[in-house]
Formats: C-alpha cells, structure tokens, sequence
C-alpha cells in the first residue's frame, strides 16, 4: 500500500490543490482537504470542480489500490450543500465489479460530519500495472 | 407507510413489470422483481431499462416515503453484471438533502446477494403532498 | 443496418413497450414510443423507466451499428419536462470514442418538437459480432 | 455579457488552474486552457478533475448567461481520451430548460479538434440574481 501512496504524491494537479491521502486499501480510500481562498468559486463557495477532484482521488486510490491499473472512464456527482471553508473528505467504496471495470460510491462529507455531495465512479481495468506506469513515466 | 405504499399500487408500468414495494421508510425503500422473458433484451439479458425501473421505484418510494412530494431529476446508473434470470432486488438510502434536492444511493442485487449495478438519484421537493396529488388524479 | 434493425426486433422489453427503431446507421439511431396508460407512474405523468428505456435503446441501436457489439455500461440521465401522453422520440448521436468505448448523447423529445429529458450513455465493445450473439442465443 | 463575463474573473479556482471564458451568450458558452505540468495526474496525463473543471466553468457561465443566479446541482462525465498536453476547449450548450432546472451538454475537445470527453450538466435556478450575489460578496 506504501508504493500505491507514494505513486499518489506524483499527482501535480491534487498537489497544487492541496489534497492529502489519509487511508488506501483495497477498493477503499479516504481523502482530506483543508480549504483556502484559493478553493473558492465566484459565488465564495468551494468550487465544484475541487469537491469533484477530492472524490476522484479517493476513487483513483480505492481502485488502484486493487494491484491494477486503473483509470476513471465515467463519473457523476450531485452537490446538495455548498462547502463554505473549514476541511472536506472523501471516502471511496467498492460496490461491486467484473473483470473489466468496477464500480465506486464516493460521499464528500464537511468537518462536522456532514454529507454536503455523492459522487459514483465507474473505473476501467488496464493491463498494465501501477508499477510499469511509473517506471515508463520516471518523473 | 400504508398510504404512501398504496399510492405506488397506482403506478402502472411498475405493475406492468410486476415490480413489487417490499420495504419503505423515510429516507429508505427495497424493491424485488423476478426476472421473466418479457424482461430481456435482444442478448437475453436482463434490460438496462428493467433494472433502472427496479432501482428508480426504490428511489422514489424512499424519497415519497419523507413526507413531501418528490420527483427524480437526474439519475446516474452503472452496469457492472448483466442479469439473466432470477429475482433482483434494488435497495435504495437517502445520502444527504437540502431543502429542495436529496442524493440516493441504490444498489441492485441479484438473489444470490450478489451486487450488480449501482444507481444514484436526485430527488426534488415539491411542494404540494402526495395526498394533493392522489386527490387531483383520483384514477 | 436490415440486420441490426432485424436484432433489436428480438428485444423483448422494447416490443413490451411499443418501441419502434425508426432510423439507424452508424454512430446514430432515432426510436419513438406512443404514449399509454400503462407507461405512467402513479402521477400519471410518463415514468422515467419508459423515457430511460425508449433512449437506451436508441443509444444501444447507435453504438451497435458500427459493426461490434457493444453494451451500456454508464448512462446519465436529467427529466425536465414531464410528458403527459402523445409520442415521444429518442435522438442518439456519438459523441467521441477509442478502442473500447463510446460516448453518446440523446435526446428525448415530445410530440411538438420540444426537448424534454437528456440522456448521456457510455458504451463498452466487447470482443464478438452482433452476429455471434444472434448465433448463440437463437431465440 | 460584460458584467457576467467579468464576474467569472472573480473564479478563484478558475483562476489558478488558468482557465479563459472565451465566448459566452444565454445558454452558449466556450472556455480554454493551456495545459501545464501542474495540470497532470500521477500517469502525467491531464487530470479528471481539470478536465471537468473546464466544462464545469463552461456550463456555469452558459447557464448564468440567461440573467438568473443558477447553481450546478448534477453532473455527469465520460473520459474517451486522455488529453496530454496542449490547449483544452469545452463548449456548454443548453438542450432544455423548465422554471427551475436546465440540462445542458458539454464537450471537451482537444487542440486538433478532437472530442475526448463529454459531460452533462444540471443547473438549478436560484431567485436572486448574480447582481445581488457580488454586492453580498464584493470580494
């Protein structure tokens, strides 16, 4: 699990946001996100996209955590409240799969325990392995 | 719950299915139905159209079951294993709301417990009463 | 295309339905449904199953069409206007793919024209011809 | 359209990833983005939640463009291809509306015109205007 989190740190985009992964295993992950200015939309609510991002690493995490590569081929989220600052989480679950792909419910909940959106990832299977991706892309 | 589960006897194209209400309480909804040939597509696989029927009855029994009247307005649904015979099964939780949307979850499930797709709903409240409704069309 | 028309003629939920393939060639397919009492719901609007299904099939008509056989494996969709009765029409259109999937968009429109439900659908190829299916499941 | 092209100017989060509004009319809107090395995932591909953040913005201001405050309430995204490196472009079309919700469509292109993902969207409109939303939040 160690590796499949440090392959993790190599991901630029979740890094300029700030997200932090605190729990892999498989076909379960959890993330963290303390919100800055920076996270904010034009209304002064936490962006869609960034709440998008949090959920999509715990589900890149969760499904990779499986020993296959795995990319995000289909995903939907619905937001019910607006995350206003404080700190955001996700948490990814398996919910079921096949030989090819595998299905993810992931809810984004604020830091009194609130569940503020549900996002559900459908993850496809590649041949290759995690570690044959980062061994052919080094840096 | 009697009144709500009786409000969804007038549902005709479930009952064209032969899908049945097994459980509802607010926020929560289990249906079953059992598969027949009328039920398949040209690959004799259950229909995608048949299991999110299954799913969006649990979804709008758990979302109705609140109080309020509520209509779907977005649905998101992941084939994982395709059906082919049996009884399924759909289980449907409300995730979180707000004053106007709630976000479902429904995982539907073969008779052997096994999952085999995944469905997630959002629910808008209206603001007439499912007794509004009933009376206005009384057949 | 008599072919693939000829196979969707098998899918038994469809014919429940009333579904007609109206026009198909690749990457695209239109299907139309008249409206009867046994499609509504208990608010004696459409159910959501019927507009999912009558789009699904154009969707799997579409992706068909390019000569491999494909299957749903995602599919998003929003109701924005309820309809009432009349016919409605399902409009599918690819969108973007590779080797193994494709997007497509369709649209369910009513009788005058006017849009009332998008629906988004991801396609899986699989490794078989529609014909091998046909061969395999004769009935 | 001035006004509400330069509300967009006080996205944060837009902002930092570098996006630009680049055409914006009443259910239309257009938006860029150069891809840089921070824009990348783990696989050094673009990430998933760039990519829906540029279609996210794109729907926002199409669907803000209409004169009410609307909020993004649902989304949905399949990912084709995965984008490498050069310039981005998404394109928000409304495809229906009601009093409360409208769906839109969006597609993500690549630099040679190519489509690489496709993303549906729900917007809810809210009573105020975005007028009275920057006057409560003047920055």
């Amino acid at each position: 699990m160690e590796e499949i989190k440090n392959f993790f740190k190599r991901d630029n985009f979740s890094n300029l946001l700030g997200i932090e992964l605190l729990e892999i295993k498989p076909g379960y992950a959890r993330t963290k996100l303390e919100i800055k200015h920076h996270h904010l939309n034009g209304f002064r609510a936490v962006h869609g996209g960034v709440i998008f991002t949090l959920a999509d690493l715990a589900c890149a995490a969760a499904s990779n955590a499986e020993g296959q590569l795995t990319v995000l081929v289909s995903a939907s989220i619905n937001y019910i409240k607006s995350g206003k600052g404080g700190t955001l989480f996700a948490e990814a679950q398996k919910i079921c799969s096949n030989a090819k792909l595998s299905s993810f419910e992931i809810t984004i909940s604020d830091d009194k325990g609130e569940k503020i959106a549900s996002f559900q990832g459908l993850a496809y299977h590649k041949k290759s392995t995690l570690e044959e991706v980062i061994r052919s892309h080094p840096n």
